[in-house]
């Protein structure tokens, strides 16, 4: 299992609509090969600044099977509208939690 | 609840013992008020890049109760000398999780 870490900057005051956006989306990543779960954080220092945990069961499920499928144009093209700035993407092995 | 976000930039080579200092810190944080759990993430693409998300109750526990005690001091002495560079902090509050 990996975390993909995005860090998202959303047009000011479409927040509320990025926000609905992924709440679309839902569905796209259900269907997703190797998709286990998604959360939205938004910072309070930045309001305008999100970031996504997206947990994948493979790196390879992430970077190969999504980008490459139709799901990855449709959850694009739900949320893409509202991004300020090309999306600021890294991933990462849980190393420690308590 | 609130998420501390925090980007670390650890010296290359102190990876393990950066991660082991994570470990022994875990009693400072179980008597730190409004903790609630701490989660270690390191990059894929950049090993010497790490994340933290802690959880607090409220964010006045981290940025008053926390970093005015003396646990914090303690905290920074185990896992300081491991860092290349100032942490990168932000909080954050969950907005949606599917």
């Amino acid at each position: 299992m990996i975390t993909e870490i995005v860090q998202l900057e959303i047009k000011p005051g479409e927040e509320k609509d990025f926000e609905a956006a992924v709440a679309m989306a839902q569905p796209i990543f259900k269907r997703s090969k190797g998709w286990k779960s998604l959360e939205v954080h938004r910072s309070i220092e930045k309001p305008s600044r999100y970031r996504l945990f997206i947990i994948w069961e493979t790196l390879e499920n992430h970077i190969v099977d999504f980008r490459e499928s139709k799901e990855f144009q449709e959850w694009r093209a739900l949320v893409g509208p509202h991004f300020a700035s090309p999306p600021e993407v890294e991933h990462a092995n849980k190393v420690a939690a308590f």
